[in-house]
């Protein structure tokens, strides 16, 4: 099929307007639209068709606040380690768990020996196809007017042990999702005066790498 | 803003209709065309807003060539270590590099340090944030009508050297973008028989991780 320059349009706003959302107000996801943006991210393209992306939904809410307390032990340990930082840093709101209507963990798991493609990068590219299915969930639940932030304040092994993965899986995100009284209008950190977005020309060569890269932390 | 329920379906068939496009027919992108997927790309989601991504746009014939030359050599290789499967393998179409109007190297920036939301899993958060900007990137060339496939059959420290990266840079993926006579249906590992894709019920649970989990490969 086509798509119509409108319908373009459309996805470069949903893609322009996704923000990470750390502000929700709780209510609830209905289930046909929750499983619609988990369909999203199952739909993501996957080094080999490994499809190396497990979803767990916490509705346990015992799970939920062990998990909570998980990262906010996580947030305590990146405050010490922020310096001159500190102050501002614990003042940023970083997890969104409180208040959002759905939790998801989404875990790579354990590598299946899949060569197609990944013989040269094995754990890059199973990352990679991992990240591609919460970037399709980030813009579904943005096209269904939630927010989504991906929480990555955590220690994995604590995480895993509490959702009982085996071994060798991964826990790579905790996706708070639900509806927000507002989006952002712009990324939080920078709104924050943490960190700047960086202009397009600063990423962006022909042939080869940047040279004297200058892109300030 | 809010999206209506035409506009989240859009995205939808956006995101089922995108597929890892190996066959391309040649032609060009228009100037405006590229800006606006490169543009997609660099408004990914990033831990702590690193944007880590870089992108270089492989405009002179003899890097193409040589770039062709490494992926070729990765698929050799790749063969040799596929036993009864090596005959089907060589019979699939793993890079698109020969048709594609345009290339593009996607590369990890060096790590510039950055401890917010990665103190735990800094190589695994830089890597998951560049691979969202291409999932924007891909979906963005799908509703632009446009395919991309991403090939990761090479080694990477040879496409760094050809494209002058720092030494702790690391070359992600090679994008290939064009025109295309067809949009596959479906995964053209799934339809040339190689893999299938898993239902999803078998990678979404409650609580806690899939047990006895059974994906076959």
């Amino acid at each position: 099929m086509i798509f119509t320059p409108q319908e373009r349009d459309t996805l470069y706003r949903v893609i322009h307007q996704r923000r990470d959302i750390r502000h929700f107000s709780g209510g609830t996801v209905a289930t046909d639209v929750l499983a619609r943006i988990i369909t999203a991210g199952h739909a993501a393209p996957s080094v080999g068709l490994m499809q190396p992306w497990r979803f767990i939904r916490i509705t346990d809410r015992t799970v939920r606040q062990q998990l909570a307390a998980v990262v906010e032990q996580e947030r305590l340990r990146t405050a010490e380690q922020m310096d001159q930082q500190h102050d501002d840093f614990m003042r940023l709101k970083v997890a969104g768990m409180d208040a959002c209507a759905e939790l998801l963990a989404v875990v790579l798991a354990p590598d299946d020996g899949t060569v197609f493609g990944r013989r040269t990068m094995p754990e890059a590219m199973a990352l990679c196809s991992a990240a591609c299915a919460i970037e399709n969930m980030w813009l579904a639940a943005r096209a269904e007017n939630l927010g989504l932030g991906w929480v990555s304040f955590f220690e994995p092994q604590a995480v895993a042990s509490l959702l009982h993965c085996p071994p060798e899986a991964q826990v790579i995100a905790l996706l708070c999702l639900g509806p927000v009284t507002a989006f952002y209008d712009r990324p939080m950190l920078e709104a924050e005066g943490w960190r700047e977005r960086v202009a397009l020309d600063q990423v962006l060569t022909e042939n080869s790498y940047p040279q004297d890269e200058t892109i300030a932390r």
